[in-house]
């Protein structure tokens, strides 16, 4: 079997795309073979490809929001057929027998595998869906309900999954307040689920301009962070703030902290480069609370997800390109240009 | 009413206590007298005589680890009768009206009211407990059941029920292992709870010393912190790790979040004046960890420490000395001699 791929060959030149073929991994009775038909554009794609994240093995395929057409199961494949729409996000295995694995937090498996840049047990390198077709075991394939369409359904499977996980899990619901810090790709998703799971929303930007498109999103409501004590008229009052800043250099994380309710928690999402602001034990003294991280989500959560989406006609906001402008797309990310999402469509196969 | 009490009158001779003559707050139908006859000597007592927390106003009596006889209850006390033991810890009033005063968060009232070195809504500077007499609102009041002897229930109040509140907020117990960081004051409480609670305990500590004490007290692990790659043993293991450490300089911190499993807590009930050792978004990825705080705890966690304190029999390892002595209790405490509590008795009633 043989794929063709959008790959990267020097991370300095990170807009010269070449297409390569390549193999996937083996298959095996626990796969699902997927033909690619949609890709969303990550920031991690461009963190990965850019060198940003320390130097990939190259050529590289990057690519970790897929969503294509089912072509082929394993026996053992129980909730996908063949002809389905199905999708797969940033992780594509792990080693399905660690208290993790077993207590649906697979993601956290300390023997996770990524999309693309990785190697899987069986020594294969993973290759993203800037191509044209992917191999995964099926914990890490999801199926898309019939009125998700593919366009909305891939970016979900990384971006919106790595909100929707903390929401769920730090109790965002009807009767609580959520922040968002960061109105971007993670921070459109952060609004439009929490939203959908009933709670009041804050978003916390320091460009003024998003203010339009927040409450478009649904925000209730909208607070620029470039005036200073903006944090003093919300203090003790949120019980969840999701953080998806990119860049940790002027973060008010103290002003933040201070707007948590007891034991409230500031979950930070985005992934800075450079070191969190300095903090002290006495930060965390008044309210007791929490500062964290997380890291996608489970299949469980991703199928909660897809199925509120579903439900909820929960729609991204997203532009479409054909795949060969997958140069242009990476350069819209990079300038943070994208509002919110590329989604990159097939045209190789 | 007139109470005597062991004053400071200079922060920097913190060991020149004198006796001043002072006046409680007036007494209201919610409040409970306590003729005070044992008072432990707590970490923020000499923190707060030092100047090391900002001047504090002089002269000044602290100590808020207090037991006596209520000698008098206004007709809204319920919980304590005239005769009977009874406590204050280090809070001695709050708002009783917000959020947090509602649902067992007093400790979290944003106009909580110290023991010491405050101010009651009434104007009454707040006094504390190496003295003869304190009036506090019943809320804050604590009665001592009898199997719990006045020595060892004093510093229960503060320290116990700081590390406490945590173990009991964060799912301490059967099944959870709970890492205990630093032995003690604090320390020594958090290994004698989290056994209580049916934990299993790890204590780190980078005095090798400290490893027999350890064992006595009831912990099944001990890990001297000074050994390099301490933590990798332990990766992902622990539910919960409580730091009772006071000083952050040089703190593994990033080593012991490694430790943590999935959404585990590492919670600082130890307030450093220096800042913790620098992080990243980075240090919380890969098991979705958090670093937060605690504040004392609520009534309702003090009755239930007292009550597992008298069913399981727990007894702190204290040193008693005559109020009179307690210069040599605040040094003992600074040069970090105590064996893990002083407790100070009535000499001047």
């Amino acid at each position: 079997m043989q794929y063709k791929g959008y790959a990267i060959k020097d991370t300095k030149k990170y807009t010269d795309f070449e297409v390569i073929d390549f193999k996937p991994k083996p298959f095996t009775e626990d796969d699902v073979e997927i033909a690619i038909t949609h890709c969303g554009v990550c920031g991690s794609d461009v963190h990965t490809i850019t060198g940003g994240w320390g130097p990939p093995e190259l050529p590289l395929i990057v690519g970790h929001e897929i969503v294509g057409k089912v072509t082929r199961v394993g026996a053992n494949v129980k909730d996908v057929k063949v002809g389905q729409r199905a999708g797969v996000g940033a992780q594509c295995f792990s080693c399905l027998k660690c208290r993790a694995c077993k207590d649906d937090n697979e993601n956290y498996c300390p023997d996770m595998v990524d999309t693309y840049n990785a190697k899987l047990p069986d020594g294969t390198k993973t290759q993203g869906g800037y191509s044209t077709g992917i191999i995964a075991h099926t914990q890490f394939v999801f199926p898309i309900p019939d009125e998700v369409e593919s366009k909305h359904a891939c970016s979900m499977l990384c971006a919106g999954l790595t909100v929707f996980s903390p929401l769920i899990r730090n109790g965002a619901g009807p009767g609580k307040k959520v922040g968002v810090v960061g109105l971007g790709g993670l921070g459109h998703y952060a609004v439009l689920f929490a939203k959908a799971l009933g709670a009041e929303v804050f978003v916390f930007s320091h460009s003024p301009s998003k203010e339009v498109d927040a409450k478009k999103l649904g925000a209730d409501h909208y607070i620029s962070t470039g005036k200073p004590d903006f944090a003093k008229s919300y203090a003790g009052a949120l019980d969840l703030i999701i953080s998806t800043r990119d860049v940790a250099k002027d973060m008010p994380l103290q002003d933040y902290l201070t707007m948590l309710y007891v034991h409230g928690s500031f979950i930070t999402v985005g992934i800075p480069d450079d070191p969190l602001p300095e903090l002290k034990s006495f930060d965390f003294l008044a309210n007791g609370c929490k500062l964290g991280g997380s890291h996608i989500g489970s299949k469980k959560e991703a199928l909660q997800m897809l199925d509120i989406a579903a439900k909820k006609g929960i729609k991204p906001w997203i532009e479409e390109l054909p795949m060969k402008d997958v140069a242009k797309a990476i350069q819209g990310v990079k300038d943070n240009k994208v509002r919110y999402r590329y989604v990159l469509t097939q045209d190789l196969a």
